[in-house]
């Protein structure tokens, strides 16, 4: 059935003006078969902006719009369709009624990224297929090699490679512009949900912080951090209900991570919040990896996490 | 009026694994209030690769999808909401009933970037406010200070900060990577309509020669090269019509660009092919800017690209 839509379009927000001198001067040929032109390094340029991209429908049934913000190392593309070409949970939840909001985090792919170490103060980072492998657990340790995963995995890699194209660089020491951006970028849109993704989990619940008056509810896939509840006004959370959804296959490294976010929840709801946990194994659902919104049953988690969304009243 | 949609999708496509040895191990925090770790250089990565993103209508009335190319030191925003907030290229001619492609090339956006000097040969440049300003023709020698433009001109100026957020950083030696990956693009799609911008024009020229059975047509806004009518077998354009639109203030570099379009599009008229320009000075519209899909009258300008379209038999 076709989606009704009222509107496609994009902005950058965040950032400003930065200026750059002394810079040594560099010959290019831009196009090839023109002439070698002469470039300065110096001059003013925009620095700190995200990207976000809209579809908003003709006939919304959800209260708000759904912001999706993506992991460390990758970009929005995380959210559209699936390395094994199915549809994401972009189109999953337009389908189900949600105007939806897909970003680019500052430095990371159409937000653009800025000289370092000038403007950056570090080098990127750039993820390799085995780091991958081993961090999103696609499989047991020592099974990058054979490209073997976990018995009941449900990643489907096969396409571990077409994953793998969506991998950009990142950097260590920009949380700061990051966090600035995602909180103008809130403000701009409004009340809305914010969807999250590994990294983009402590960014989630910072701008919920922030902004609880238009933070309408938080929905984070395995955050990779969260806020210190011994320092975070988690009072102001009471009327943001939150939902953190885990995978298979825990290994100590996210056991740890995952401690820290069930204390942060734990916080929220003696605050007399919401702070729900769909841990799928709990739920007899196995296998599933870190990207649970490209594993084989994406289908099946996004269903859980509208129905929460449901019962939390953020449907018409 | 409401869109409807058939489907938003998007993949990456083009490039292969590249093996890097022998780089530092770095220790990074990677999530603030987590342990450093300890990360190595050297791995798989993919590279080469670009994405593509695609609205197609549940009931497109083009015969084939519409796939836009951005130019140097942009993504694939180009196309879509203009910096002044006002709808661009992508919503128009969505509108006008075609399936759009949105793509960023092969070190751009969302297609993400490569190690260097490991993997791409040279360093990137990073584009200034002050040479988009006279490149892009926005105002006369010595205007960028004062940011004031051609007293005629339709680029929204005040608006200029925001559209240098779109600005990326590029690379002067990726050349062959890009028109691999673009081509790729085009086999994937199949028959198709390919507009480009500046940078890309080059490649949508190639592109066509490459697969003329498949590039069906050639929109270019002010390519900012053009093969070499000796080399290029401009027979094989005989069915492929090619459409070059110019905008004003026409500086010497650009003339030196546009008289080796001219002299290639004769080439293909002489073999018998359509290659037509719309000089919008000449027909009276006066004060576009390099960037016609975001100047004021981008509508205008899209509604002459429409017609030829029409007039060439590319609608239903």
């Amino acid at each position: 059935m076709a989606i009704q839509v009222r509107e496609i379009g994009s902005f950058h927000i965040g950032g400003g003006q930065v200026t750059l001198s002394g810079l040594p001067r560099r010959s290019l040929v831009l196009t090839r078969g023109m002439p070698a032109r002469d470039f300065s390094g110096d001059g003013d340029f925009e620095s700190g902006q995200m990207y976000a991209q809209y579809v908003r429908l003709e006939v919304p049934r959800a209260k708000y719009p759904l912001l999706m913000w993506h992991g460390g190392g990758m970009t929005g593309a995380t959210w559209e369709t699936k390395p094994d070409g199915a549809p994401g949970w972009q189109s999953w939840f337009l389908n189900a009624g949600h105007d939806v909001f897909v970003s680019d985090a500052v430095e990371r792919g159409r937000a653009g990224w800025s000289r370092f170490p000038e403007i950056y103060p570090g080098e990127p980072h750039f993820r390799s297929k085995i780091e991958s492998w081993g961090l999103f657990r696609f499989g047991p340790p020592g099974s990058y090699e054979t490209r073997t995963g976990h018995p009941d995995g449900l990643f489907p890699l096969e396409h571990f490679d077409q994953f793998s194209k969506q991998v950009v660089p990142r950097w260590a020491c920009n949380d700061a512009l990051t966090q600035a951006a995602y909180d103008a970028y809130v403000q701009k849109v409004g009340p809305c949900v914010v969807m999250t993704h590994s990294q983009s989990g402590q960014f989630g619940f910072n701008a919920a912080l922030r902004a609880p008056d238009l933070v309408r509810a938080v929905v984070t896939l395995e955050p990779s951090g969260a806020p210190d509840p011994r320092t975070a006004d988690v009072v102001a959370l009471r009327s943001v209900p939150h939902l953190a959804v885990l995978g298979d296959h825990i290994d100590s490294f996210w056991q740890d991570i995952i401690a820290r976010l069930r204390h942060y929840f734990e916080a929220i709801r003696t605050a007399g919040g919401v702070a729900d946990v769909i841990d799928l194994p709990a739920l007899g659902i196995r296998g599933n990896s870190h990207f649970p919104m490209m594993d084989r049953n994406s289908d099946q988690v996004a269903a859980l996490v509208q129905d929460w969304m449901a019962r939390q009243g953020l449907m018409r």
